[in-house]
């Protein structure tokens, strides 16, 4: 058994081997037009031996999920150094990365389609979602969040995630630009919500109050400014 | 047959009944724990006659849907007349009665569920956020739209949409704050937009221009100008 050329994979390798197959044809089309055969086809190996190792699609489409958004939450990753908006920059630029390589799958999986609406998917996104959420806290220094902090930060996560989203509906704008726009989104929808909310004001003050003037936060006030007058 | 005290509704009457019962149903609980044996109860009819004019339980969510779209798709419309910021609050007044009146349906639909993945409610929720698009491109007076002004438009529904959802999740903020602060955040992520793109600024200042002093919009750059300095 072990004198042929091609090694004889185990059953845990050939499922990773199967999910990464998955993930490079969910990166150039979309998950539903991407079928089983070809699955089998780019892996080398027959379609009864995938269901072998995936019971039918959608599992094999949930573990690369699983595999995808382990590697999107990776990235968010961030020291707790330096100015926030130059952080959040270095974060963006890996969050339009994976969006980049991840371009069909990930529009599939948002824009809502057949897989979507399973509870292990939803879980996913959540989880993604709330790791996100918990990053940002973590940097602002804040650990028992006000709603309104709260929702700001959700509200402008979902931003991100639309923002990505149409940006990949023909990539008409350099993602450099958006990378750094969503960094001076987050700034623009905390300063509607502290311009309102003195809690949120003083909470923000000692963060906000460390940004340069020439970071992406400080430039953001400078031009509000000019455009106002 | 027509001496019954109970007259006897036509196909079309019954349909517009029974989705009138499960839209209330839908209001007061998620669609998913919604069975069809509660919406036959509540229409006073048995469960056989409720699959006679609906196939099934997506059949009969779909249409639900399409009257709730078609229902908050009429909210948006609004005279062109008066400052912009004032017509948008109006605006979003109304969708907040809406998300308030259809609360665990419109967070079923957006959170995703087993209905979410049809492509029917997929075209649904599309047709509802292109409607409100248009709306907003007609406010504005721009028939053309550059990609950076439909990202802006596009990312604010999104942003729209997200807040609502969160604010559904235990209403711990007022709604009336929510209301204006996505005008200020349209205000303010349109600043962003235009204060890195001169086309969009020359293609913006003719109608932002107009907005006065104590409006949303003047009342926003007021305090902005206020928090930075």
């Amino acid at each position: 058994m072990t004198t042929g050329v091609r090694r004889r994979m185990g059953v845990e390798e050939r499922r990773q081997q199967l999910i990464g197959v998955a993930l490079e044809l969910f990166a150039q089309r979309s998950p539903d037009e991407v079928s089983i055969d070809e699955i089998a086809a780019a892996a080398g190996i027959s379609r009864p031996l995938v269901y072998h190792y995936f019971p039918g699609k959608l599992s094999l489409y949930e573990a690369a999920l699983k595999r995808a958004s382990e590697d999107l939450a990776s990235r968010f990753a961030e020291p707790h150094e330096g100015p926030l908006g130059t952080r959040l920059l270095r974060v963006m630029r890996r969050y339009f990365d994976f969006v980049d390589d991840h371009g069909p799958g990930f529009a599939a999986l948002l824009r809502g389609g057949p897989a979507v609406g399973s509870s292990t998917t939803n879980a996913l996104i959540n989880s993604v979602r709330q790791k996100a959420y918990e990053h940002i806290l973590s940097h602002l220094e804040i650990t028992d969040p006000p709603p309104r902090l709260e929702l700001l930060v959700r509200s402008w996560i979902s931003l991100a995630e639309s923002t990505a989203l149409i940006w990949l509906d023909g990539k008409r704008i350099p993602r450099e630009e958006l990378q750094l726009q969503l960094v001076h989104d987050f700034a623009a929808l905390t300063a509607v919500t502290a311009a309102y909310d003195e809690e949120l004001k003083e909470l923000l003050r000692p963060v906000l109050g460390g940004e340069p003037a020439d970071g992406p936060f400080g430039l953001l006030v400078t031009r509000l400014i000019a455009l106002a007058t």
